[in-house]
Protein backbone atom coordinates (compact mmCIF):
# COMPACT_ATOMS: atom_id res chain seq x y z
CA UNK A 1 0.00 0.00 0.00
CA UNK A 2 1.11 3.05 -0.74
CA UNK A 3 1.23 6.47 1.18
CA UNK A 4 -1.53 7.81 -1.15
CA UNK A 5 -3.36 5.16 -0.06
CA UNK A 6 -3.44 5.56 3.22
CA UNK A 7 -3.74 9.07 3.32
CA UNK A 8 -6.64 9.25 0.99
CA UNK A 9 -8.65 6.46 3.48
CA UNK A 10 -7.83 8.83 6.00
CA UNK A 11 -9.18 12.03 4.37
CA UNK A 12 -12.23 10.97 2.45
CA UNK A 13 -15.28 9.38 4.41
CA UNK A 14 -16.67 6.36 2.04
CA UNK A 15 -20.10 5.38 3.03
CA UNK A 16 -21.17 1.75 3.77
CA UNK A 17 -20.81 0.77 -0.10
CA UNK A 18 -17.60 2.19 -0.15
CA UNK A 19 -18.16 5.17 -1.96
CA UNK A 20 -18.49 8.74 -1.84
CA UNK A 21 -20.13 11.30 -3.94
CA UNK A 22 -18.59 13.90 -6.61
CA UNK A 23 -20.00 16.77 -7.55
CA UNK A 24 -18.56 18.22 -11.07
CA UNK A 25 -18.06 21.88 -11.65
CA UNK A 26 -16.77 23.85 -14.34
CA UNK A 27 -13.44 25.48 -13.44
CA UNK A 28 -14.25 28.41 -16.19
CA UNK A 29 -17.38 29.14 -14.66
CA UNK A 30 -18.82 27.67 -11.60
CA UNK A 31 -21.53 25.88 -13.40
CA UNK A 32 -22.49 22.09 -11.60
CA UNK A 33 -21.92 20.14 -14.10
CA UNK A 34 -23.46 16.47 -12.82
CA UNK A 35 -22.90 14.54 -9.25
CA UNK A 36 -22.00 11.12 -9.69
CA UNK A 37 -20.41 8.30 -6.85
CA UNK A 38 -16.79 7.29 -6.44
CA UNK A 39 -15.11 4.68 -4.50
CA UNK A 40 -11.30 4.59 -3.94
CA UNK A 41 -9.82 2.88 -6.80
CA UNK A 42 -11.97 5.86 -9.11
CA UNK A 43 -10.47 8.38 -7.11
CA UNK A 44 -7.16 7.21 -7.25
CA UNK A 45 -7.53 6.54 -10.98
CA UNK A 46 -8.82 10.28 -11.14
CA UNK A 47 -5.29 11.45 -9.21
CA UNK A 48 -3.45 9.50 -11.08
CA UNK A 49 -4.70 10.06 -14.72
CA UNK A 50 -6.27 13.77 -13.98
CA UNK A 51 -9.10 12.90 -15.76
CA UNK A 52 -12.53 12.07 -13.58
CA UNK A 53 -13.30 8.28 -12.97
CA UNK A 54 -16.26 7.11 -11.34
CA UNK A 55 -18.21 4.17 -9.98
CA UNK A 56 -21.30 3.14 -11.51
CA UNK A 57 -23.65 1.45 -8.78
CA UNK A 58 -26.23 0.01 -11.71
CA UNK A 59 -23.48 -1.73 -13.67
CA UNK A 60 -21.12 -1.89 -10.68
CA UNK A 61 -17.89 -1.04 -12.84
CA UNK A 62 -15.46 1.66 -13.03
CA UNK A 63 -15.79 4.47 -15.75
CA UNK A 64 -13.76 6.59 -17.41
CA UNK A 65 -15.47 10.27 -17.56
CA UNK A 66 -15.67 10.47 -21.87
CA UNK A 67 -14.37 7.36 -23.30
CA UNK A 68 -17.04 6.48 -25.15
CA UNK A 69 -18.72 10.05 -25.61
CA UNK A 70 -15.26 12.27 -26.16
CA UNK A 71 -16.52 14.52 -23.23
CA UNK A 72 -13.47 14.23 -20.93
CA UNK A 73 -12.94 15.96 -18.02
CA UNK A 74 -9.46 17.38 -16.83
CA UNK A 75 -9.44 17.38 -13.42
CA UNK A 76 -8.06 21.39 -12.22
CA UNK A 77 -8.67 20.80 -8.20
CA UNK A 78 -10.02 18.29 -5.89
CA UNK A 79 -11.84 19.74 -2.74
CA UNK A 80 -13.45 17.69 0.22
CA UNK A 81 -15.78 18.94 2.36
CA UNK A 82 -15.67 19.55 6.02
CA UNK A 83 -16.97 16.37 6.44
CA UNK A 84 -14.47 14.70 4.59
CA UNK A 85 -17.42 12.81 2.90
CA UNK A 86 -18.15 14.85 -0.32
CA UNK A 87 -15.86 15.52 -3.17
CA UNK A 88 -16.10 18.84 -5.34
CA UNK A 89 -14.05 18.57 -9.10
CA UNK A 90 -13.31 21.25 -11.10
CA UNK A 91 -12.58 20.64 -14.47
CA UNK A 92 -12.08 21.63 -18.23
CA UNK A 93 -14.92 20.21 -19.72
CA UNK A 94 -14.47 18.89 -23.17
CA UNK A 95 -16.81 18.01 -25.80
CA UNK A 96 -20.39 19.59 -25.97
CA UNK A 97 -21.11 18.97 -22.30
CA UNK A 98 -21.06 16.71 -19.36
CA UNK A 99 -24.73 15.13 -19.61
CA UNK A 100 -25.75 11.96 -21.51
CA UNK A 101 -28.80 13.70 -22.57
CA UNK A 102 -26.42 16.40 -25.25
CA UNK A 103 -26.81 19.10 -22.42
CA UNK A 104 -24.06 20.87 -21.52
CA UNK A 105 -25.30 20.23 -17.80
CA UNK A 106 -27.01 17.39 -16.09
CA UNK A 107 -29.36 20.45 -13.64
CA UNK A 108 -31.23 21.56 -17.25
CA UNK A 109 -34.73 20.99 -15.44
CA UNK A 110 -36.27 23.26 -12.68
CA UNK A 111 -38.72 21.65 -10.04
CA UNK A 112 -40.63 23.97 -9.02
CA UNK A 113 -41.50 25.20 -12.63
CA UNK A 114 -42.19 21.40 -13.10
CA UNK A 115 -44.29 21.17 -9.94
CA UNK A 116 -46.48 23.53 -11.38
CA UNK A 117 -46.65 22.81 -14.84
CA UNK A 118 -47.72 19.01 -14.11
CA UNK A 119 -49.98 20.17 -10.99
CA UNK B 1 -52.26 14.25 -0.83
CA UNK B 2 -51.80 17.79 -2.37
CA UNK B 3 -50.95 17.72 -6.35
CA UNK B 4 -47.21 19.06 -5.14
CA UNK B 5 -47.09 15.89 -3.01
CA UNK B 6 -47.53 13.57 -5.80
CA UNK B 7 -45.83 15.29 -8.01
CA UNK B 8 -42.25 15.50 -6.17
CA UNK B 9 -42.87 11.80 -5.95
CA UNK B 10 -42.98 11.60 -9.84
CA UNK B 11 -40.12 14.04 -10.40
CA UNK B 12 -37.79 12.95 -8.12
CA UNK B 13 -35.90 9.84 -7.38
CA UNK B 14 -35.65 8.83 -3.41
CA UNK B 15 -32.54 6.52 -2.37
CA UNK B 16 -33.73 3.34 -0.40
CA UNK B 17 -33.27 5.58 3.00
CA UNK B 18 -35.81 7.95 0.70
CA UNK B 19 -33.33 11.04 0.53
CA UNK B 20 -31.89 12.44 -2.13
CA UNK B 21 -28.45 14.42 -2.42
CA UNK B 22 -28.88 18.26 -2.35
CA UNK B 23 -26.03 20.18 -3.81
CA UNK B 24 -26.07 23.91 -2.67
CA UNK B 25 -24.76 26.67 -4.58
CA UNK B 26 -24.28 30.31 -4.42
CA UNK B 27 -26.65 32.35 -6.98
CA UNK B 28 -24.32 35.44 -6.67
CA UNK B 29 -20.97 33.65 -7.72
CA UNK B 30 -22.10 29.46 -8.51
CA UNK B 31 -19.54 28.66 -5.56
CA UNK B 32 -20.49 25.38 -4.59
CA UNK B 33 -21.20 25.91 -0.55
CA UNK B 34 -22.89 22.15 0.73
CA UNK B 35 -24.55 19.51 0.35
CA UNK B 36 -26.35 18.01 2.25
CA UNK B 37 -29.57 15.23 2.08
CA UNK B 38 -33.11 15.76 1.89
CA UNK B 39 -36.40 13.55 2.62
CA UNK B 40 -39.88 14.06 0.73
CA UNK B 41 -40.59 16.18 4.07
CA UNK B 42 -37.56 18.65 4.08
CA UNK B 43 -37.88 18.92 0.03
CA UNK B 44 -42.03 20.36 0.54
CA UNK B 45 -40.41 22.21 3.47
CA UNK B 46 -38.17 24.02 1.45
CA UNK B 47 -40.53 24.89 -1.05
CA UNK B 48 -43.40 26.17 0.48
CA UNK B 49 -41.05 28.12 3.12
CA UNK B 50 -38.60 29.69 0.19
CA UNK B 51 -35.23 28.37 2.26
CA UNK B 52 -33.41 25.41 3.12
CA UNK B 53 -34.56 22.33 5.35
CA UNK B 54 -32.49 19.65 5.21
CA UNK B 55 -32.94 15.55 6.52
CA UNK B 56 -29.90 14.86 9.27
CA UNK B 57 -28.88 11.16 8.82
CA UNK B 58 -26.96 11.41 12.38
CA UNK B 59 -29.55 13.17 14.27
CA UNK B 60 -31.87 11.25 12.35
CA UNK B 61 -34.15 14.83 12.21
CA UNK B 62 -35.49 17.56 10.07
CA UNK B 63 -33.17 20.85 10.65
CA UNK B 64 -33.67 24.61 9.30
CA UNK B 65 -30.49 25.32 7.65
CA UNK B 66 -29.57 28.88 9.49
CA UNK B 67 -31.96 28.30 12.71
CA UNK B 68 -29.51 28.17 15.14
CA UNK B 69 -26.40 30.34 13.60
CA UNK B 70 -28.37 32.72 11.17
CA UNK B 71 -26.68 31.34 8.23
CA UNK B 72 -30.30 30.81 6.40
CA UNK B 73 -30.61 30.20 2.79
CA UNK B 74 -33.00 31.82 0.42
CA UNK B 75 -33.84 29.50 -2.85
CA UNK B 76 -33.51 31.08 -6.00
CA UNK B 77 -34.30 27.95 -7.98
CA UNK B 78 -34.70 24.51 -7.82
CA UNK B 79 -32.92 21.80 -10.20
CA UNK B 80 -33.28 18.01 -10.39
CA UNK B 81 -30.33 16.23 -12.56
CA UNK B 82 -31.29 14.14 -15.88
CA UNK B 83 -31.65 10.72 -13.36
CA UNK B 84 -33.89 13.10 -10.73
CA UNK B 85 -31.70 11.74 -8.08
CA UNK B 86 -29.53 14.86 -7.12
CA UNK B 87 -30.98 18.08 -6.56
CA UNK B 88 -29.06 21.97 -6.57
CA UNK B 89 -30.39 24.55 -5.09
CA UNK B 90 -28.99 28.07 -6.01
CA UNK B 91 -29.48 30.26 -2.59
CA UNK B 92 -28.79 33.62 -1.73
CA UNK B 93 -26.94 32.68 1.42
CA UNK B 94 -27.19 34.91 4.40
CA UNK B 95 -24.60 35.13 7.81
CA UNK B 96 -21.20 34.66 7.12
CA UNK B 97 -21.54 31.38 5.09
CA UNK B 98 -22.35 27.82 4.88
CA UNK B 99 -20.18 25.81 6.94
CA UNK B 100 -20.52 25.16 10.58
CA UNK B 101 -16.71 25.72 10.73
CA UNK B 102 -17.04 29.64 10.49
CA UNK B 103 -16.16 28.70 6.76
CA UNK B 104 -17.72 30.34 3.72
CA UNK B 105 -17.81 26.80 1.99
CA UNK B 106 -17.71 23.05 3.25
CA UNK B 107 -15.31 22.81 0.44
CA UNK B 108 -12.44 24.68 1.55
CA UNK B 109 -9.62 21.73 1.55
CA UNK B 110 -7.80 20.74 -0.85
CA UNK B 111 -7.27 16.99 -1.79
CA UNK B 112 -4.36 16.87 -3.81
CA UNK B 113 -2.33 18.89 -1.52
CA UNK B 114 -3.46 17.56 1.57
CA UNK B 115 -2.35 14.27 0.44
CA UNK B 116 1.25 15.82 -0.78
CA UNK B 117 1.61 17.41 2.41
CA UNK B 118 0.69 13.84 4.43
CA UNK B 119 2.62 11.54 2.85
Amino acid sequence: MTHDEIDLERLVKFNSDGLVPAIVQDSTNNEVLMMAWMNLESLRLTLSSGRTWFYSRSRQELWAKGDTSGAIQEVMSLLYDCDGDTLLIKVIQRGSGACHTGNYSCFYRDLIADSKMAS
